[in-house]
Order: structure tokens, then C-alpha cells, then sequence
């Protein structure tokens, strides 16, 4: 097999589908890090139930590593590094753990995230790199090896816009990816506006996400208890101004978009699922990044930066439940006096 | 026995102190309404392990009703009704409880409850009644007819401030209850000013209390994640604000207090408890009441407004899981529209 070297690290139910669309396309020689499911997946491959790619089973890439560090010590100089891990900087920095599998000015980072400014730490550390952004709306979940895609592949991707090289090079590098990935089946769709529509998904992500977590409620509910007027429609109107200040006005119906996206769903979105299973939530690339451009642009965010600030408070209890760390049997005194 | 005929309703942790206080100064015919734990009581008495009062065993008052409805039955004018359980007004309110046991314009209503603004369906369904604010901050909790006070009665009572009978009388009944509840060990205090008194608790439980419910943290875990600084001080300026515009300068050392009241312990507040629990929890006496006052004198109150408007949703979940209410299996659609 020959053609492009393609790694991708997050073989989950997004990963996963992304790495069997990258297989089926053809066109590269494709290794995925599997961290969780590795002995399962290196033994008898996926099996995959996909609404755009029907029933499948057993299938493999070309390698199969259990780690990044694994996968660099392969020796390949990977083209394409494709991430589709959970964003958790407060955790665990995205750039720094795929370090070891990237080569300064050659291989291209493919950022497929939730998230917003995701391609910033990037620029900073690997200045001379390709970083494109992609957004995804599929639906697909990974139980152990078994992945269920249950919402067709649409996904869209664009240059992050490193400004320490042409922007030429950049948007050639997209169109080369989506020769990739494209294979008829999937529609991945060229764009030159990625900041667009990452706070297109924030309407949704960083409004109604965040508040179902919080209420320990799904959208459905989150309406009938009024709180989605109360809170969430106010918090989409801050990143709607937001986005105006970052010279991007957000269509119209944006806001009718993200409400009705779930009609007839008791729909329980990702932050609220993470913080039942006692998983750190997304936090800092739903809401940090974006009231850190908010800051720099001095758009005033008193709803949004609410919910953040209950969130962390909320990411401090699933960290620690997790052992990340521990706290004194004896809570320490504070010195801080407020008047 | 002899004296004012008292009836007390709600015998769990505080109330139980409450009653055996009255008890012990011994000018009253006391009555107490238990319910989840009337079998046992009646059997057998509470046990009490008290830091006032010490160990007291197998303590009964003049009459044991298992319902309100028992309480009236017996045909007793009651010049106290006393009512120191929960208030939730969204699910059952309190003036309508104790319906069957207040005469109009004889019995004196003791409120000792959680929140704010809490006389005012009062004066609108008893126009001719006294009703006494009681502000404590007595620590106490019941398990199943065994009293475990670890925290002095530190109590507070001032006239709820009737508009339609004349204040004298009013504060001569205060001054009653107090002989009738004053023993020598506990130091319940005469105050003209229980509205001032309320503003002071909200300042703890209006904006610690509601953000440790929502973030599922201690307070001692909302300070060290920043949640403190970022949602809980904003609210209590809010609440200080609401204070001010009532006429009321609450005192500088008031923030202070609030967060300080619980160094060295990584303390669970009650409404974090009661969301823990799975228990209704009560969000408008502690935040619906004051808002509705913040609108009538035009106070801006953005965070207060939006922990009240996830609290909701919140409420709703815990309501729903009591059985108080049952969705429909496919979610309604909705018709709401926003640009």
C-alpha cells in the first residue's frame, strides 16, 4: 500500500468512522493509536454498524498502535496527523501529546474537535506546521471495538489559519485532505471560514450544552423548565456578539438552528453525558477559549461567563473524583477578606 | 398542664430543639405535628443528644397529631402555631398547610424557615394574624426521632410586620413568644428588624448555598476551584444591592462572614443536601422571593437570575423524579421561534 502517511490518534465513534472513510478513499497508508480498546481492535478489528457505510465487520488499518509514542517509534514521518481525542487542555495539552509523531514544517495537523480556537496552541508551538480545522456533525458512539454510526458523516474542513505561513500552502493542504478522505459516500465539504462555523456550533455547545450539564437536565426538559430561556438563549446572544466583534455575523436562524436541532429528542447532549459518567466535561475549548477572545475583543459576557465559572467548580469535582488530586482531610483556612 | 396553647409543626431537626426549648421553660400546653416519624415518636419519644441540653431520653410533649388535620381535630384554639418545616411553595404552600389549626385574628404564626419574604402570602390569606419571622441558626438534624444538635440555638425573632393591624401589638406578641420560648439555655434574641436579618442569610444562602447545589461542590471545593470569586461574591453583591435599595445598608463585614462561616470544614449546604438527596429543594423562598423584590424595585440582578433559572430546571428534575409530574415518551415539539 502506498500513499500518504496518515495517523490518527482517538479511534473512538468519531475516530473511528473518520479512519474507516480515510481507508475506503484509498489513497494512504493509514495507522491509528488506540489507546482504551487497543488489545481488542489489534486482535479482531472493529466492527461497525454505519448509517453511511452499512455493516462491517472485522476491519483493521494498515497498524494499529496503543500509544503515540508506539506510533513515532515506527519511524514514519507522518504527512497527516489527524486528532480526534477528546480536547481536554486542562488535562492534558492536544499539542504536546502529539508531539512525538510530528514533523516541524512537514506533516499537517487535522484537528477534529469540539471546541473553539482549537488551532492556537498549535501555531504557537509548531509554527511552520498546517493546521486544519474540522468540524464534524456525526453521529457515532464506540462501545469496546463496536462502533454504531447512527447520524451521516457531515463534516467540514478549512485552514486554521497559521499566520507564520502562506495561506495558499494552507488551503492546498485542505483540498489535498479532502481528496483523502473523501469517498463518495461521506461528504466532507471545503470551507474558508472555520471560525464560522466554530461559533455556529458554540451557539449550541457553549449555551445548551453547558446548561443541561449544569441541570443535570436533557434539552427537552432544559425548555419545559424555562431554562432555556432563562439562561441558555441569553448565552447564545453573548456568543452571538461575540462573533460580530470577531467580524463574523452569524446567520439569523442560528439560534432556531441549535433549539430545533433535537425536535422530538429528550436529547442528552455531551457535557451533560460526561459529567454523569464522572468524565472531565470539554470545558475549556466549549467555553474558555471563547471568553478569552471575548476578553481580547472586550465583549462583556456575564451569562456566559456564569456558567463557566460554575463549570469549573464542576471540572474540579470530576478531576478530583478521577485522582487527578487530593485535597487535606482538614479544609485549609483562607486568608482572602472581601469587603 | 396549663398556659398558651402551642402547636408545632414539622418536628425533624430544628423543630425538635425548637419544641423542647418551649418544653423546658414550661409556659405552654405544647402540640407537635410529626409525620414520616409519628409511629416512633408516639411509641417511644424523641432521643435527643443536645449541645445545649444535653442527653434527654424518650421526651414527649403534651400531644403527638401524625397530620395538621389530627392537630385541629381535637378542637384546641392554638394562640401559636409554630411552622418550622421545609418551605416550598412550588409544591405545597405553607400558609394553606396550617389552614385547619389558625383562628383568624388569634393565632400568632412562627415562621422559623429558610428564606426570605416568607410572611407575606400570610398577611395576604390571615389579614388579622401576627405572624413572627424566626431567623436561626441553630445546627441540628433528626434521623428517624433521634435529635442530634450540634450547633447552639442561636435564634432571632421580630414581628413579620402585618400592614393591616397595628404594629404595637405586633411586637407585644413577639415579646410573648419569646417568654414562652426563652429558658435559660437557649438565648433567642427580640429584633425590629427581621427583614435585615434575612438579607444576612441570603448573603450565604442565596449565592453559596444555590452555587454549591449547582456545581455539586462544598464550599470549601467552590473556593479552591474559582467558583467562589467568579458566581458566588458577583451574587452576593447582587444580594447587597436588592438590600440597599429596600433601605437596608447591610453591615460591611457581611460578605465576610458568609464566607468564613465555614472554615476549616469542607461543608455541605442544605441545599446541596437536598439536591444530593433527591429531595425538592427551596429555591423560592431562597432565590424566587428576592428576585420578585429586586423587580419591584428595579434591581439588575444577572447572576442571581441565572443560578435561579438553572435552579429551575434543576427543581423541575427533582419534582419529576418525585412523581410529582410524568412526561410524555416522545418529547413535545415545540413552537417557539427566536431571531
Amino acid at each position: 500500500m502506498t500513499g500518504h502517511k496518515v495517523l490518527l490518534i482517538g479511534a473512538g465513534g468519531v475516530g473511528t468512522i473518520v479512519a474507516y472513510g480515510i481507508h475506503l478513499a484509498g489513497n494512504s497508508e493509514l495507522s491509528i493509536v488506540v489507546r482504551r480498546d487497543f488489545a481488542k481492535v489489534n486482535d479482531v478489528g472493529y466492527n461497525i454498524d454505519s448509517i453511511d457505510y452499512g455493516i462491517v465487520e472485522g476491519w483493521k488499518p494498515e497498524n494499529i498502535y496503543p500509544s503515540v509514542a508506539a506510533a513515532a517509534s515506527s519511524g514514519t514521518v507522518y504527512q497527516y496527523v489527524i486528532i480526534t481525542t477528546k480536547n481536554l487542555p486542562d488535562i492534558a495539552k492536544v499539542e504536546e501529546l502529539a508531539e512525538p509523531v510530528i514533523t516541524p514544517g512537514v506533516t499537517v495537523v487535522v484537528l477534529i474537535q469540539n471546541g473553539f480556537d482549537l488551532c492556537r496552541p498549535f501555531f504557537d508551538k509548531y509554527p511552520k506546521n498546517v493546521v486544519i480545522s474540522g468540524i464534524t456533525y456525526v453521529g457515532s458512539h464506540n462501545s469496546g471495538g463496536s462502533v454504531h454510526q447512527t447520524q451521516p458523516d457531515r463534516s467540514f474542513f478549512g485552514s486554521g489559519r497559521n499566520p507564520y505561513i502562506p495561506e495558499d500552502l494552507q488551503e492546498s493542504k485542505v483540498k489535498e485532505f479532502l481528496s483523502i478522505y473523501s469517498n463518495g459516500r461521506n461528504k466532507p465539504v471545503y470551507i474558508t471560514n472555520e471560525r464560522e462555523y466554530r461559533y455556529k456550533k458554540l451557539i449550541y455547545n457553549a449555551a445548551m450544552n453547558t446548561s443541561c450539564a449544569l441541570a443535570g437536565v436533557d434539552t427537552g426538559r432544559l425548555e419545559l423548565s424555562g431554562a432555556l430561556d432563562a439562561v441558555a438563549i441569553p448565552a447564545m446572544r453573548e456568543i452571538i456578539a461575540i462573533a460580530k466583534a470577531d467580524g463574523i455575523n452569524l446567520p439569523n436562524d442560528c439560534i432556531n438552528n441549535a433549539i430545533h436541532g433535537d425536535d422530538g429528542d429528550w436529547f442528552e447532549p455531551s457535557m451533560l453525558i460526561d459529567v454523569k459518567k464522572g468524565n472531565p466535561i470539554e470545558l475549556e475549548v466549549i467555553l474558555g477559549n471563547v471568553l478569552r477572545v471575548a476578553e481580547e475583543l472586550n465583549v462583556k459576557t456575564p451569562c456566559l461567563s456564569l456558567l463557566y465559572g460554575l463549570l469549573k467548580a464542576v471540572q474540579f469535582r470530576l478531576r478530583e473524583n478521577q485522582g487527578h488530586f487530593t485535597l487535606p482531610i482538614d479544609r485549609p483556612i483562607s486568608e482572602r477578606f472581601y469587603k
